[in-house]
């Protein structure tokens, strides 16, 4: 945010309509007379009185950071309360009353220090503007740009809440071939030839469904791609944080945990390389603290932010101030960012332990059964089913994998559900991130004896 | 919910095709499995794995029922806590987890058993789907049957955040006359008449701006109109619980506050007279607990509140775990609904309070200089500013007037910033919620300053 930095694009002029009427609330301007004026009293704001919340000293027990919570007895956890004011975060009361699109400014306040310090965008007007998710937080981006009849590039294979949004939207889609990186530049390319398209929407780090991450390189092919076309990239990140690195084969003696990245050996982002101004990154921490939070927040250049903001004010507000409380006060006050990065570490190395149990069982048991790309990310594992050339072209085979698999008590996500075109193909997606890692062992088994009936059909 | 109540008449026709393409994702088909086999081991839902979350044990202070948290030296205020499972409310790792649109279990529980006693929804597959405000719930029941071009009917004067949206989707609006008791059923009959319309907006409580209440033979007139034109009612209703009855006078010896209502004494919902299935009731924790929480419920025919479940779930997903596991905890175990009753009696007192504090001074003070309606509900009071006839055409002259407010430190709201149809009028709200009792004695005294001002203007 040095002043050297150059200053966004603007990119307002593809704003839809509905964007360009998106405007602060008439009330909001009256905002300034009250920090004008010390001596005014306001009838203005319609707000409840504070005496009569019920609720206060919100306090949880936290993990001592880089420890599960279950861990910690020695240390012990420990708990924070929100109540009065102090010197980092604002006090409970401020937290259950009304506010506006931007969050309580603590919590913002904090996302936009920890972007600065991760991802440092190459432009000087970034701001961020806080979410209630990356779903949420993904429509709003998308109403910006593209109208019914517009068209959103997307994976090939990508996340079903953003099909399940367009749709109705009479929003079409144009889908991007993928390989083990994810997007494949090139075919981004030719899509952006093709189409008249002006928003393309990428999870970078372990796709959902397929866990490809990109690589730096990656990025920055795709960055060039979006700049030649003039196009605006959703950088939806959720698993940014997730991150583990290549699998190593079990080996006596060796740590295979040795090389997790923390903070620090994060593959850079798309937001990282935005020298122009194109990227609006979503960050979640539904991964990375809890789902249940529905919280999170949204970077992009500020004009754009803004637009978030007064869209946030006629819809969600903003974050539950419950939510927005407990994260403030652990990240900015009892955490702080180093205590963050620790908790992000002790997060990496209980997935990748998963990852490792589950690849090495996968590459044991379902050899020329299922073939994978081994992802250094996320949460997920996408299988490509190896199926005998007679059974290949048959008709509704994959719903007999599925049916199998189930004969056997082990469920996967059929391919199908994740396909931009519609269309089926011999995948499943199986989420090595919930069953506990016996429970792996035990998919695996039956995966083994499901594939095995097909391998033996003549 | 008996079995003798009728079935709600379809309204689906009506359908926007958005809302006709709204489906449940179908990851969610892939539940039923998991439900009819124990012995499944799903790799199937994303979920992160809860010993990934920090957080444990949330606890907050409430107030006993029927006071304030400030009042509870004595009796003290209880401590509620949200760790492990209960008879009657999750356990916090569920709070803190991916759900569905529908909410966490106990929390919908609430709002439906509660529904039940003091609405009695008059027709039988009615069913409640949180929010997380009414703001965004109205969004997703107006895009149920609004697109680009249609028309919605709204109040005269009304919620500003429903013409801030309405604008950016290309939604006309037709405004109807109000008087004392909120919208006119003469004129909304008019207005249905003259227009090709499916859905009025309204909020029969406390009306935002006006105050005004619907009493029970008014809402009868609307809900007659409504048949007639097979219309959607949108009640957004979060003051409901905020009635406090007529304004007496002040007289020795006289309690003031011996006639409020609690719940059972609440004028009867639109829901409540709702044989169709034709009312979208918005509620919201926001004026009875606290506006952070953001968190509400939507009551409506059971295929809407799917419409809206699905549509949460590509965007909002639900409330926050946090603010659903304190309002559960709360409302189905700690308080239940007794200790509700005698919560929400408690607030409408503090507000009833106000209320007469606020009407005495501006009866004595604002004679001759501002006319009004006595609200019997919510938190504000709208003035008709009294201007000498040869100022009242006068262009631009509410501006002078809000100029002048400005100047001898106090705050209202201009009443075009109300308008449905973008136009001026003597009109200011003040909402007498916020400031403390002292402020508004002084706020009146400066309002007749600035206001004897224009009496006195040849």
């Amino acid at each position: 945010m040095t002043s050297t930095k150059p200053h966004s694009k603007d990119l307002s002029v593809y704003f839809t309509e509905s964007a360009k009427q998106r405007d602060n609330s008439p009330l909001k301007s009256l905002m300034k007379y009250m920090s004008a004026d010390p001596a005014l009293v306001s009838l203005g704001a319609g707000l409840p009185h504070p005496s009569t919340f019920p609720l206060g000293a919100l306090t949880t027990l936290v993990a001592q950071p880089g420890h599960m919570l279950s861990e910690c007895a020695h240390p012990p956890a420990t708990s924070i309360q929100v109540n009065q004011p102090t010197s980092k975060t604002e006090g409970l009361e401020r937290f259950l009353q009304y506010g506006n699109g931007r969050g309580v400014p603590s919590y913002s306040a904090f996302a936009r220090t920890h972007t600065a310090s991760v991802h440092n965008p190459p432009y000087a007007d970034w701001d961020v503007v806080p979410s209630v998710g990356n779903t949420d937080a993904f429509v709003k981006a998308l109403m910006l740009f593209c109208d019914r009849g517009d068209t959103l590039v997307v994976d090939e294979w990508t996340y079903p809440a953003i099909l399940g949004t367009v749709g109705p939207m009479g929003i079409r889609v144009a889908s991007v071939r993928m390989d083990a990186e994810g997007a494949v530049p090139e075919d981004l390319d030719r899509v952006c030839g093709e189409n008249r398209v002006r928003v393309a929407y990428m999870i970078p780090t372990a796709q959902n469904p397929t866990g490809a991450t990109m690589s730096l390189e990656r990025k920055r092919a795709v960055y060039a791609v979006a700049q030649k076309h003039d196009l605006v990239l959703i950088e939806d990140d959720p698993y940014y944080y997730l991150q583990f690195g290549a699998y190593e084969e079990p080996a006596e003696g060796v740590d295979r945990l040795r090389g997790l990245p923390g903070i620090k050996g994060l593959i850079p982002s798309l937001l990282s390389l935005d020298t122009d101004g194109r990227v609006i990154r979503l960050d979640s921490f539904s991964k990375i603290l809890a789902p249940g939070l529905r919280c999170g927040w949204v970077t992009a250049p500020r004009y754009i932010a803004d637009k978030i903001q007064f869209h946030n004010e006629t819809t969600v507000q903003q974050p539950s101030g419950l939510s927005q409380a407990l994260v403030s006060k652990l990240l900015n006050e009892d955490w702080g960012h180093s205590g963050w990065e620790s908790h992000l570490l002790r997060t990496q190395r209980e997935y990748a332990v998963r990852r490792d149990v589950f690849v090495d069982l996968c590459r044991e048991k379902l050899k020329g059964l299922a073939e994978f790309t081994v992802p250094q990310a996320g949460m997920f594992l996408w299988f490509r089913i190896v199926l005998p050339p007679q059974l290949e072209q048959r008709q509704g085979v994959m719903d007999e994998v599925f049916a199998r698999m189930i004969e056997k008590h082990v469920l996967l996500v059929p391919g199908r559900m994740f396909s931009a075109k519609g269309v089926d193909g011999p995948y499943m997606r199986a989420a090595f991130s919930y069953a506990s890692v016996e429970d792996l062992g035990v998919a695996v088994d039956r995966l083994r004896e499901a594939l095995l009936t097909f391998q033996q059909e003549k």
